[in-house]
């Protein structure tokens, strides 16, 4: 579990970004002009068949960015004794399948408990780059690649989620899911910030998701796409589960992002409405 | 937050569950010989307009069963200092808005994670006792309420949720939402557990939800809404929120589990598609 001894790790692990805090800054001032899809406009959902999940069970030995467990429980009643049972639960908030809200890299930006609710049910776009991340497993999804999914499948839906498949939960299990080399550089497929730019200026978009540790490619430094993206009032999912299996567009995504107070984000549900 | 002190609360406050591990035991075998609806057995979900959160914020303060705080957040890395936030949470399962899973009432049960994904996106029907709860605290939802939803709204779907709707959050911040007597006695509404066996033999409901602390009502000492319902392969969610604010027929719920292995449920975000 994760308890002395992770945190310090988490410290360790996570130093790096600390020296972005300007640019993180400098995103929100950048994204605060973008108005997003409000509640009072209409909304058409599209109907729907099935049921999709997208959601990874949350293990102790599912990789996190920080190398430490993301979860660890304590069984405080138990069915053989007490006739039920019930755990506590310590969790890091940025473990397997988990939203990042705004203000995970912003100063006053929302929790996962105030992000608009009309904002965590919204279309999803899945746009394929499984085959250039199997040559290249530090690719990011450039404007190219938005521009291939709307030739085919018509303008991105105004505040919908833009989810990135890499194919990439086939490495969980073994080292390449996180892909950590041996100076401790990670590589794994992410977004390219020219995509997050476009994505947040020229489409308004709500929600970007990845089948990967982070939206990040693996050895970004700067981490642009968290700091212009989530401080511009957006969220992130990661480690998406089973893109592969929903349609490129028309599904409806739902993200059950946890209501917890205080909070920067957190492990969440996520389903397709297909 | 939940540290060393509160465990000792929970395993005092609790106690007396221990005394009907037998009745769980029972209701495992009663419940075993009933069907659910299957994945393969084709469903039709109704177009909707509009989603309505049904989750309520999940603080320290938020009242639990056992008295103790039910979330607590500790901040690992803070975006004034290192530019970005993350927290560490010690999540008390049956906390909030949360989910019971089978394995909450029983040894070998699904637990969250576990449990078929079309049993967490169905049918929701509501129904509203507040008028009789307003009267009487300790009111249980009987087999004549769930009558008199029927004779105005059709036959309970199968595999639907139904909601007990007793207004209960219009308590929350004062001592009634819990309702503790000075014999320590609870006092709100909750399941009669001859609707509850109703539900389950005759009708093949999928989950029982509560606006109030316990699918049981308050005085309950024998939990036999639990020991029946649970074991039998079904879901419980406690807490809900604005179940005023949803039709009580025709609505799609979306129960948010956490995919969290291992656990007995947890807080989970619940959504109605109307």
């Amino acid at each position: 579990m994760c308890a002395p001894g992770c945190i310090e790790h988490v410290h360790h692990a996570v130093s790096r970004r600390g020296l972005f805090k300007g640019a993180a800054a400098a995103g929100a001032t950048i994204g605060a002009a973008v108005a997003m899809p409000g509640a009072a406009e209409a909304r058409r959902f599209p109907r729907f068949q099935r049921v999709v999940d997208l959601t990874h069970t949350l293990t102790p030995e599912f990789p996190t960015f920080f190398g430490v467990p993301g979860v660890g429980l304590r069984k405080i009643k138990d069915f053989k004794t007490d006739g039920f049972n019930v755990n506590e639960w310590t969790v890091l908030e940025h473990a397997g399948t988990h939203i990042d809200a705004p203000i995970h890299f912003s100063a006053t930006g929302a929790g996962p408990a105030e992000i608009a609710i009309d904002q965590l049910v919204v279309p999803l776009a899945v746009i394929d780059v499984s085959a250039k991340a199997s040559r290249d497993a530090d690719y990011q999804l450039d404007p190219a690649d938005i521009a291939v999914w709307e030739k085919r499948h018509g303008r991105l839906p105004r505040g919908a989620c833009v989810a990135l498949y890499s194919g990439w939960e086939t490495h969980l299990g073994s080292g390449r899911f996180a892909g950590k080399d041996d100076k401790g550089v990670f590589h794994f497929p992410g977004f390219h910030p020219e995509a997050t730019a476009m994505l947040l200026e020229r489409r308004n978009i709500a929600g970007l998701a990845v089948d990967t540790l982070s939206l990040d490619h693996g050895p970004s430094k700067e981490f642009k796409t968290h700091t212009t993206w989530l401080p511009a009032g957006r969220w992130g999912v990661e480690n998406m589960a089973g893109l592969g299996n929903v349609p490129p567009a028309g599904a409806t995504l739902v993200v059950g992002a946890p209501k917890v107070k205080g909070a920067s984000g957190g492990p969440a549900r996520v389903y397709a409405l297909v």
